[in-house]
C-alpha cells in the first residue's frame, strides 16, 4: 500500500456555524429569538443566545495559518479559512488533505451542545437544537452526499425528549449524537443515573453512537497560571482517562450489547495502560466494591463498546491490538491547532506504513464506517475515495499558509505563552 | 533468573506515624504543642494538630486484609497491621514479601507535609517537620541500616527554610523529599515560579530526589457521586498525567542537569504515550509557544530527569524502552487496598519474567539504587537482599488474612460502592 491508496474517514472534526444558519430551519414561532450572530466590541463577531454572548465564534480554528499564529484565536469570519464555516470550501479542504469522510462537531454551541441545553425557554432550547441538528443534516451534510457522517445534538434536560430527537435524527440518516463525556460535570445525572436508559435503548436499536469529545463535560485543568501552556496542550486529550473509567464500569453494557460510545479526539496510546489498570482493579477490588462483569473483565467492555480515535499517535498505533484494533478510527481535527491540515496523510503515513495492510484499512475507514453506519463507497465508489483521488480533484485549493488576524496570547512579548495568556486572550472572546 | 533471586527496592511505601513519634525529637519549647492522638467519637483515633482534627489515622491501610475489606476505613491502631506503625513489624512484613528496601510516604502530615505546612505558628510548624523527620530517619529508617530509603518532609512555606531543611537532611544521609505534584493546587508558587531556584539547586547539588506522589497536591477527581468506586481507583495513577506534563515544560531542567523528580504511584503504561503527544506538542506548536528545548525534545527532558514507578504493569514493562528504561522503579504499596503484600513478587514475576535479567535488575533495584543514593548491598551483602533470602528470615511471620474492623462503606448493602459511599465514610475519619 502507498500514501495515495490511504482511504481517511476522520471521526473528529469541528465547523464554525455560519451566520445564517438558522434562517430556513427555525421553527416561524421562534424565528426571531434565533441564536444570532452581531459584531460586538472591535469589530467581534459573537453568537447571542437568548439575549447572553456565547464565547467563542470558533474556539482555535486556525488551519491554513503560519505556525507562528497557530494561537492566535480567531473572533470574526475573516480570521479563518472558508473551510470552517462554507460546506463547499469545506469539502475542498478535505480534498486537499486527502480525507474522504468527517464528523463535524458544533463550535459555539459546545461540542455537546451544552449551552443550548441552558436556554431557560425549554420550548425555543428544544427549537433551537432542532433547528440545529436540521441544519446540520440538510445543508451541512446533504450538500456532499457520502462526504459527512452527521452528528445530533440532544435535549438533554428531559430524556424523553432527547430519545424523540434521537428516533427523528435516524430517520433523517443519522447515527451519531454528541453527548457529554462526563454530563455530571455540566449540571445533568451522571451517566450512571436510571433516566438514561431510554436513552441508550434507543441508540442501541437504531444503532446511533454516543460521542463523547474531549472537554464536553470534563476539562482537562490548567496546572497554573504561569504553566507554559503546552503543558496543558500535551494532557488535554489524556484527561478524558477519568471520564473513559467511569463508563468502563457503568452497569448498563450488558443490558445494551450493542451500544457504542466514542472517545472523541481522546487518543489512543494510554488506553493499553487504563484497561490493565481497570483490569487490575477489578481483580483486586471487586470483593468489596462489588463490581460485577460476570464472565467479561473490564477490558473486554471497553474494546466491544468504546470507538477510539488519534490524530497522530505512533505508539497506539504499534500497540493497536492492545487499544482494540476493531475500533480504532482516525481524525484530522480540523481546523484546529493539533491537526496537521493539508498534510494530515503524510503524517499519518509515517506511523501507519509499517502497519499490514488489513490493520490499515480497519484504522483509516473500515471501523468507523461499521460503526457509524456510513457507506460513501455505495455512492461515490471506492476508487474514487482515496487520497490519491481526492487530491487529484483539488490540486486548485490554494493551501498556502496565510495570516489572518485574531488575538495574539503573547501580545507582542517573547517569553513563553502560559495558562494565563490564554485565559486572558479567551476572556475577551 | 528466577523469582527467588529477585531483589526489590520499593520506591513508594506508606508509614502510620505511631502516637509516641513526637517524644524525643520535638523541640523543648514545642513540646507540648506537638501534634498528638487523641480518641475521639466511637473510639477513633486522630492525629490533633494545633487544635485542629487531622482527618485519617492511615487512610486505606488495609493490608492483611481479607479482599472483601479492603473498603473498610482503618480508624484505630488496632484496625491496621502493626507493619504499619511499628518499623520492626514493618521489617517482618517487607521480609515476608521478599522487599529489601522501601520509601515510606507520611499519613497523617499528608504525602508531602500539607498539614504541617499549615501550622499557623510557622516556628511551631518548622518544629514539627523537623521533628518529624528525626524521627523518621533516626528511629524509622536507621534501626533496620540498609533496609529505608528516608524521605524527608520540607517547610514549603519559605524556600530559605526548606534549603536549610534539605542540607541538614542530607548531613543525615537523606536523599529523598516529598514535594507536591503541583504545588500550585496546595496554595505555593506554581512549580515555574522563580522562587523555587535555590530549592532546585541544593537538591541538585546533593543528589535529593523530588518525590511527587499522585494525591500530594492535585487529585483525581470523584467523577460523579453514583460513580462506581472502581473507577476512580482506575484512574488514579493516571491523573498525574496533568502534573507530568507540566513538569515536563519547565524551564529549570536546562539550568539543574542533575536535579531529579519521582512520579510516585504514577504507573507506567501511559508515559509512552504523554511523551509522544509532548514531543507532538512541541513539533506543532513551540513556532507560537516559544517554548525551546534547545537540541533536545520534551521527551528526552523527561526520560533524563524523572524517575517513575509501577506496582503491576505488564503493558510498560512491555514498552520499557519508550518509558524509559533507566528510570522506571517498582513499588509495593504497602499497606495501601493497591498493594499485593504478601505476594508482591509473584504479582510481579508474572510480568517481568519474560525480560532480559540487565532489564530485570534496572527496574527492580539497581535504577532506584543509583537515583536515590541507596547501597544496601554494602551494609547486608547482595547475597542477603534476594526475596529468596529474606523470605526465609521470615518464615515465622503470620501473613494470613485477618479481620480487623474500621468504617465499611457499603454499611451492609449489597449494592456496588460508589463515590458517594467513600465520601461518606471519609466524612467520618
Amino acid at each position: 500500500m502507498e500514501l495515495q491508496d490511504l482511504i481517511l474517514v476522520s471521526t473528529d472534526d469541528h465547523l464554525i456555524e455560519p451566520a445564517d444558519m438558522f434562517k430556513y430551519h427555525m421553527k416561524a414561532e421562534f424565528k426571531d429569538r434565533a441564536p444570532k450572530v452581531v459584531h460586538g466590541t472591535a469589530g467581534a463577531h459573537h453568537w447571542v443566545i437568548e439575549g447572553n454572548r456565547a464565547p467563542g465564534l470558533g474556539l482555535n480554528a486556525v488551519a491554513g495559518r503560519p505556525k507562528d499564529e497557530y494561537g492566535f484565536e480567531p473572533v470574526t469570519y475573516e480570521h479563518v479559512r472558508k473551510g470552517c464555516y462554507d460546506v463547499d470550501a469545506r469539502v475542498e479542504d478535505m480534498n486537499a488533505n486527502g480525507v474522504l469522510g468527517s464528523i463535524c462537531f458544533a463550535s459555539f454551541p459546545g461540542f455537546a451542545g451544552a449551552r443550548f441545553q441552558r436556554i431557560e425557554d425549554k420550548a425555543l432550547a428544544l427549537a433551537t437544537i432542532q433547528a440545529y441538528n436540521d441544519w446540520h443534516i440538510h445543508e451541512w451534510c446533504a450538500r456532499h452526499p457520502g462526504r459527512f457522517i452527521s452528528l445530533g445534538l440532544l435535549p438533554l434536560w428531559d430524556v424523553d425528549l432527547a430519545v424523540a430527537e434521537v428516533r427523528r435524527l435516524v430517520r433523517l440518516g443519522c447515527h451519531a449524537v454528541s453527548f457529554p463525556d462526563n454530563p455530571a460535570l455540566i449540571g445533568l445525572p451522571s451517566l450512571h443515573h436510571e433516566c438514561w436508559e431510554p436513552l441508550w435503548a434507543v441508540c442501541e436499536e437504531n444503532k446511533v453512537v454516543l460521542c463523547c469529545h474531549i472537554g464536553s463535560g470534563g476539562n482537562a485543568p490548567y496546572p497554573s497560571d504561569e504553566s507554559p501552556i503546552d503543558a496543558w496542550i500535551t494532557s488535554m486529550p489524556i484527561s478524558i482517562a477519568n471520564a473513559a473509567a467511569d463508563w468502563i464500569f457503568a452497569s448498563f453494557w450488558k443490558r445494551y450489547p450493542g451500544l457504542r460510545m466514542a472517545l472523541s479526539e481522546g487518543g489512543i496510546g494510554w488506553i493499553p495502560y487504563l484497561l490493565e489498570r481497570a483490569d487490575f482493579t477489578y481483580q483486586q477490588h471487586s470483593a468489596w466494591t462489588r463490581a460485577n462483569f460476570g464472565k467479561d473483565k473490564p477490558s473486554d467492555v471497553f474494546r466491544r463498546h468504546v470507538v477510539t480515535c488519534f490524530i497522530d499517535d505512533e505508539f497506539g498505533l504499534r500497540n493497536r491490538q492492545d487499544v482494540g484494533i476493531d475500533m480504532i478510527t482516525w481524525e484530522a481535527d480540523y481546523p484546529h491547532s493539533d491537526a496537521t491540515w493539508p498534510h494530515s496523510p503524510e503524517h499519518l503515513w509515517q506511523s501507519i506504513r509499517t502497519l499490514p495492510s488489513v490493520d490499515i484499512d480497519k484504522i483509516t475507514h473500515l471501523n468507523a464506517m461499521r460503526e457509524f453506519s456510513y457507506d460513501p463507497f455505495a455512492l461515490l465508489g471506492r476508487e474514487n475515495c482515496t487520497v490519491g483521488a481526492l487530491r487529484k480533484a483539488a490540486e486548485h485549493v490554494d493551501t498556502r499558509p496565510l495570516s489572518r488576524g485574531g488575538l495574539n496570547p503573547s501580545a507582542g512579548s517573547d517569553k513563553p505563552v502560559t495558562s494565563a495568556d490564554i485565559k486572558k486572550i479567551l476572556s475577551h472572546v
